[in-house]
C-alpha cells in the first residue's frame, strides 16, 4: 500500500511502529488510555486504496465520499464517531504570482487521526516531524494533531498573504509611480488569485468559528480551546488582509484606467494642438497662393522694385511665423502642450 | 390518468405494486411499519389532475396552490400533517451558454411522497432508479426519497456551475488574452445566468439551513441529520462558487471595457499622429506654393543656372522627407505609433 | 358619512346589516362569538372624519396619527388593544412603465377591522367580495380580513413584478440586441421604479417576519400562521426579483454606456481614417502645385514630347489613387474602416 | 447664570417655580411623586457653567464630558442613576442646499431632566411650550420629556427629508430633461449632506432599537413603550429614504457623467463629419491645381473653344459639391450628424 | 534589562518602588490587596527579554508568541489566569498625510499588568504620569490601567480622525474648487490611509463589543463597565467617520475623473472647432487656387478693368472671414469655444 505516506502509533507522545490496523486499534481501545493513538498519512488515495484503510476505520460514508472526490469546501464536519476536517492549503508560485490550492482532510477518532493530502506542496511532513519532537503537545491525542495542522496551514496562509501585499505594493509603484505604468491585466489576476485566497480562507474561519461556539470544540478544555481560538484569531487577520486586498485592487483597477485614459487624451491633445497649430501657416499659404493677378496687399511689393518684394514675403512669412509661435505659446500656457 | 409517472408502493426498500391510493394508504397506516409509503410521481399536473391525487391525500391547500402555479422560491415549508419542498432543477444548454431553472417539488407525509417534476431535464427518474438499488436507503422512509432527489439536484448544481466557470475561463482568455477580445454583451450574459443559478441554489441553502436548525429537520435522528447536511455542505460550496462567478464578471467587464476604450484610443492616436505627420508636407508645399516671383531661400536655384536648380528644389523635398521621418521617430519614442 | 366605503357586520362569515357601531360593538362583545365582528371601509378620511369613526372604536392615538398622515413605511404595529397594519400597494402603469404607490391602512381589534385606503386602484373592493363568497374563511374573524388584504396586495405585487421584468427584458434587447440602442434614461428611470417597488415590499417582508417570530403572530394557531407564512414566503420572492432586477440594471447600464462610447469611438476612428486618406492626396498634390520650373521627377514629361506627358501625370494620379487604396484596405485589415 | 435658558418643577403636569436646585429636588424625592421633576435648559454651557449644574445633580463624570466636549454620536447611554441621551438635529438651509448638524442632550434623572443645546435651531422651546399645554403627558414625569425632544427631533428629520427629496428631484430634471444639464460637483454635494443626514439617523435608529429590546426601554409599560417605537418607526422610513437618495445619487451621477461623455462625443464626431466633408473639395482642389501644362480630363475645355471651358470648370464644382452634399447625406443617415 | 521601560508597585493609588518581581508578586498575592499591583513597562523586547520576564509571570505561550511576532490584529483574548489585549496605535504624519500604525500589548493579571509598546509613537508614557496623579482611579487595580491605555490610544484615534478629515476637505476642495485640480493619486493614497485606519479600529470595537457582551467584561461591576463602554462609544463614532471617509473617497475620485475628462474632451472640442474654422479658408482658397484660366466669377474682375478688380478678390477674403466668423458665432452658440 504505497498510499499511505507514513502509519505510527504515538503512545505518551512517543512514535512507535504499527502493525496490523484492527489489533493495534482494538489493543489501543481496550487499555483506554486517552493520549495514544494511531496516525495514518494518505497520499491521493484512490477509491479503492481509501476503502481498505476505511473498512478497519469505519469511517462515516460522506467523509469518506468527499474525502475521495476533493474539492470540497474548508469545513469541520462532526460525525457521530468521528470529526471530519477539510483544510484548503495555499502555495505562492513566485514566477507567476499565481496562487495555488491543495486540499489536506483529517478524520479525528477516537484513537486515530487519518489525514488525507491532494496536490504537492502540502507541509504535513514537516508537522508531524515537529511534533514528534514536542511530546508533551502530542501527549493530548488526535486533537493535538489537528491543530498542528491547523495551525501550519494557517502560518502558511501568512506566508501567502505577505506575497500577495507584496505583489499588491509593487503593481502599486507601477500604477502611481512616475511611469505610470501597470495595466489592467496583472490587477485583474492579481484579484482573481485574492478571491483564491479568500475560498481557502473565509470559510475555514466560519467553519472554526461554528466548531468553538456551537459544534463538539465549545467542550474542550480550556487550555485546549485557547489553542484553537489561536488559530481563529490568524484566520481573522488573514481574512481582513484579504477583504484589504480586495478592495484596494478595485480602487487602483479604477485610478489605472484613469491614468491611462488620461494620458491618452493628453497625447490626442497634443497631436491636434500641433495639427491646429499647423493648419494656419496652411491656410495662410493657400490664400496667398490663390494666383489672383493682383492682391492689394501684396502688389506693392510684387509689381513694384524687388527692394519692397523682399520685404512683403517676409511680412507674410513672419506673420505665419508669428502666429504659430503665438499659437504655441497660449496652448502651452492652457497646458495643452 | 397518465399525468401519473410512477407510482409504486416501498415495503422494507422493496418496490411494490399500488392499487387504490385510498386503500393502499389506509392500510399502510394501519400497520404502522414506518418505512412502508407510497411514492407518486406527477408530471406537469393541471388543477384537475392534482385534485384527483390530492383528494386522497389532503394535501394543505397552500402547498397545493404553489404546486399548481409553479414558479416557486426553494423552500422546505412544513405544514401540520407533511412538509412541503420546492427545489430549483437547473440544466445547462451547451449550445447558446444559458443556464435553464425547472422546478420539482416534493409532499413528504408519513407513508407517502409526491414528487411534481416541472419542465423537461429532472432526473427524478434516475433518483427512483437508483434509490430501488439501494433498499437499505429507501427502508428510511420518505425523508429518504427527500434526501436523494436534493442529492441529486445539488448534485446537478456542481455540475451546471463546472459549465458556468469553463465559460467564464474562456471569456477570460478572449479577454485577457493576446487578441484582447470578449464582448461587454456575453459578460453581461453569462452574468445572467449566473443571478439565475444563484436565484435557485441561495433560497435553498436559506430554507435548508432553517430546516435543520429550526424546523423539525432538528429532531432528525443524527444519522439521518448529517445525510441533509452534507447536502446543506455542497450548497454552500455552490453559493460560494457562484458569488465569485459573479464577481468575477464584474470586474471582467471593467478590464474588458478598459481594454476596449484603451485599444480604441490608441487607434485614434496613431491615425492622428499620422495626419500630424502628413500636415507638414502639406503645409511647406503650400509655402512653396505661394507664387512669390521671388523668393530668397529659392531665387538662387529658381533664377541663376540649372545646377543649382536641382538642389534647392532638392533641399525642400529633403526638409519635408527629413520632418516627417523625425515626426515619426519622436512619435515611435513616444509609444504612439 | 360618505367616507365610509362600506360597512357591515360578519356573522359565522355571512354578511349581516350595521346599525349603529358602539351599540352593534357592544352586542358583539357581550355575545362572546369569536368569529363575529364589524368591518368598516374607509377612503381618504379627514382628521375630522376619522375622529367621528374614532370615538366609537377607541384606536390608539399613534395609529391614528399615522392613519391620518399616510405616507408611512409597510409595517405590522402592535398596540395593546389592536394591531395596526400599514400596507403598500403597488399599480404598474403601462403607458409611463411607472410604479405608483398606495397606501392600505387595517386596525384589527376584537371584535371589528377598519381598512383606510389611501389613493385609488386598491383592489379592497374585490377582497370583501371574494372573501363573502368564502363564508368558510370569514368565519375566522378580523385576522381573516387581514389575510386576505395582505394575500391580494402581495399577489399584486407579483403581477408587477412581471411587468417590470417584462420592462427590463425590453431594454435588454435595446442593448445588447443588433441595433444596440438603449438609453441611460430608460434604464435610470427603471431602477428608480425598481427601488420604489423594494420600498414598498421590503418592509412589509422585514414586519410580517418580525410579527410571526417574536410578535403576537407567534401565538396564532398553526392552521392560521401557515396562511401568513405563505404571503411572507411570496414576499421573499418578490424581494428577491426586485434585488436582482437591481443588480441587472446596475450591469446593464455598464454595458449600454460601454457600448454607445465604443460605438462612438467607432465612428471617429472610421472619419479619422478617411480624413488621414484624404490627407495623403492632398499632400501629394500640394508638392506638385509647388510651381518650381524644373521638376527632376516630372521634367521628362511636362518639357519633353506630349506622349510621356500624359504619362506622368498619370503616374502620380496612379500613385495618390494606389496609396489612397492601400490604406483603405490596411485600414479595413486593422477594423478601422 | 446666564447659561441656564429655562428652568422649572412640573407637578402633575402643571408648571411651578424653580427655588434652589438642591433643595427642590430634596423635596421631591422625600415626597415620592412619580410625575414631579425639574427641568433645566442649558444652552452652549461651559465646563464650568456645567459644573455648576452638575454639582447639585451628581451626573455620571463620562456623559458630562460628552455633554461640554460635543460632537458626539447619537446614543442612549444608561448610567446607575440616569440616563444620557445624544441627539443630533438637523437644519435645512434652503440657500446653500446644505444640512446643518446640530446636538441636543438629555439628562434623565428620577426627578429631574436636564436638556443641553448646542448650536442654534433647535427647537426645545417649542417642545417645552407644547408638552405645557399637554399636561396629561406631562404628567408622566422625565420619560415624557425624552419622549416629546426625540418626537420633534425626528419630525423634523421628516421634514429634512422632505426638502432632500426635492433637490434630488431637481437635479433629476436636470440631468434627465431635454437640456441634458447637471453637474458631477452638485451631486456630490447633495451625496454628502445624504451622509451627513445619515450619521444623524442611523446611530440614533441603532441605539433607541437597543434601548427598546435589552436596554431600560424593555422595562416600560406597554402604553409608555409604544410612543418611542412610534419614533422608531418613523426613523426606519427616514433612514430607508436617506438610503434611496445615497443609491439614486450614485446612478445618477453614472448616468449624468454618461450623458455629458455622450454629448460631448457626439459634438467631437459632428465637428469631424464637417472637417471630413471639407476634406474632399480640399483634396480636389489640390488636384486640379496642380499646374500640370496638360490635364487629359480637362484638356479638352481648357485648350479648347471657351463654350466647352465654362463647362469643364463647373464638372469640378458640380462633382465638388456633390460629393460634399453626398458625404452630408450619408453621415445624416448614419446619425453623425 | 534596559527593554524595561518602568516598574512600579501601586498600592491603594500610589507608586511604590518594585524589587525582585516574584518575591513582589508572592507578597501582593498572600496580602490579597485587591486594587494593589505591579505594571511593567516593556519596549521591543526579543524573544530572550521577554522570556525573562515571563520567568516570573507564567504567562500564556500563545499570547507570548503573539507579544514577541507583533503585527496581531486588535483583540481582547481571555486566558485561564489573565487578559491579553493587542492594542493597534496610530499616529499621523504631517509632512506625507501617512497614517502609521503601532502596536499596543496588555497582559492583565490578578495582581499585574505588562504593556508591551511596539515602534514610537506611543502615548504609554503619557498615560503612566497621567494616572498616577488619579490615584482614585488606580486603586481600582489593573482594569483601571487597561482602560487608561484604551482610553488613550482611542482619544488619539480621534485626533488621526481629525487630520483625516482636514485632508479629504482639502482634496475636496481641490476636485470641486474653481481650478478643478487634484489627482487620483492622492485619492487613492488618502483612501489606503483611511483603510489602514479602519483594520485598527474596526477590530477593536468587535472586540470590545464581544468582551463586554460576551466575555467576562460582562462580570464587571456596573461603574467599572461603563468606562469600557465609553470607550466602545467612542470607537463607534470613529469607524462611522471611518466608513464615511471610504465612500466620500469613492465617490470623489468617480466625481474627480469626470472632471478631468470633461475638461479634456472640451479642450479636444476646442481645438477641433478652430481646426474645423481653419479648413474652410484653406478649402476656398484652394478652389480658387485652381489656376482654370477662366473662372465665371472672378472672370469680370480678372480679366476686365483693374477697377473691378480689386471688388472680386475682396469679395472671395470677405466671404472666408464672414464664413469663419459665422462659424465661430455657431461654435460660441453651442458651447463649443
Ligand atoms: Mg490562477
Ligand atoms: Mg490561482
Ligand atoms: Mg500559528
Ligand atoms: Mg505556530
Ligand atoms: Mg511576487
Ligand atoms: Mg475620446
Ligand atoms: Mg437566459
Ligand atoms: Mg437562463
Ligand atoms: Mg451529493
Ligand atoms: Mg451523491
Ligand atoms: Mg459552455
Ligand atoms: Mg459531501
Ligand atoms: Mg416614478
Ligand atoms: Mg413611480
Ligand atoms: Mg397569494
Ligand atoms: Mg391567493
Ligand atoms: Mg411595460
Ligand atoms: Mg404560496
Ligand atoms: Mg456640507
Ligand atoms: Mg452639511
Ligand atoms: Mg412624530
Ligand atoms: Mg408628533
Ligand atoms: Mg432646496
Ligand atoms: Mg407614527
Ligand atoms: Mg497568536
Ligand atoms: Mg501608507
Ligand atoms: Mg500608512
Ligand atoms: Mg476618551
Ligand atoms: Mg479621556
Ligand atoms: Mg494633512
Ligand atoms: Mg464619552
Amino acid at each position: 500500500m504505497p498510499v499511505i505516506v507514513d502509519k505510527a502509533i504515538y503512545r505518551d507522545g512517543s512514535r512507535h511502529g504499527c502493525g496490523d490496523l484492527s489489533d493495534e486499534l482494538a489493543s489501543l481501545r481496550e487499555r483506554g488510555d486517552a493520549g495514544s493513538f494511531i496516525w495514518i498519512g494518505l497520499k491521493d488515495p484512490t477509491d479503492e486504496e481509501f476503502a481498505l484503510v476505511n473498512s478497519e476505520l469505519h469511517l462515516h460514508p460522506l467523509a469518506v465520499e468527499d474525502a475521495v472526490n476533493g474539492h470540497q469546501r474548508a469545513k469541520m464536519e462532526e460525525y457521530e464517531r468521528s470529526l471530519f476536517v477539510v483544510l484548503k492549503t495555499l502555495r505562492y508560485v513566485e514566477a507567476t504570482s499565481d496562487v495555488e490550492t491543495g486540499e489536506v482532510m483529517l478524520f479525528i477518532g477516537d484513537r486515530f487521526v487519518v489525514t488525507v493530502r491532494h496536490g504537492d506542496g502540502n507541509p504535513l511532513q514537516g508537522v508531524r516531524h515537529r511534533l514528534e519532537l514536542e511530546s508533551g503537545k502530542l501527549a493530548h491525542g488526535p486533537l493535538a494533531v489537528l491543530h498542528s495542522v491547523m495551525d501550519s496551514v494557517v502560518d502558511n496562509y501568512l506566508v501567502v498573504d505577505r506575497e500577495i501585499r507584496r505583489d499588491l505594493e509593487q503593481i502599486e509603484e507601477q500604477v502611481f509611480g512616475s511611469a505610470a505604468g501597470g495595466d489592467a491585466n496583472t490587477i485583474y489576476r492579481l484579484k482573481r488569485e485574492v478571491l483564491e485566497f479568500r475560498r481557502a480562507s473565509q470559510p475555514l474561519a466560519e467553519t472554526l468559528h461554528i466548531y468553538l461556539e456551537r459544534g463538539s470544540g465549545r467542550h474542550l478544555q480550556d487550555d485546549a480551546r485557547v489553542f484553537f481560538r489561536d488559530v481563529a484569531d490568524h484566520l481573522r487577520l488573514v481574512n481582513d488582509h484579504v477583504d484589504n486586498y480586495d478592495h484596494l485592487l478595485t480602487d487602483m483597477l479604477s485610478a489605472h484606467l484613469a491614468a491611462v485614459s488620461v494620458r491618452q487624451n493628453n497625447d490626442m491633445r497634443r497631436i491636434s494642438a500641433w495639427v491646429a497649430i499647423a493648419a494656419v501657416p496652411t491656410m495662410i499659404a493657400g490664400v496667398y497662393g490663390m494666383n489672383f493677378e493682383y492682391m492689394p496687399e501684396l502688389s506693392a511689393s510684387v509689381h513694384v522694385g524687388s527692394g519692397e518684394f523682399r520685404y512683403g514675403y517676409f511680412v507674410v512669412l513672419l506673420a505665419m511665423g508669428g502666429i504659430c509661435v503665438g499659437l504655441y505659446r497660449a496652448f502651452r500656457r492652457s497646458g495643452w502642450l
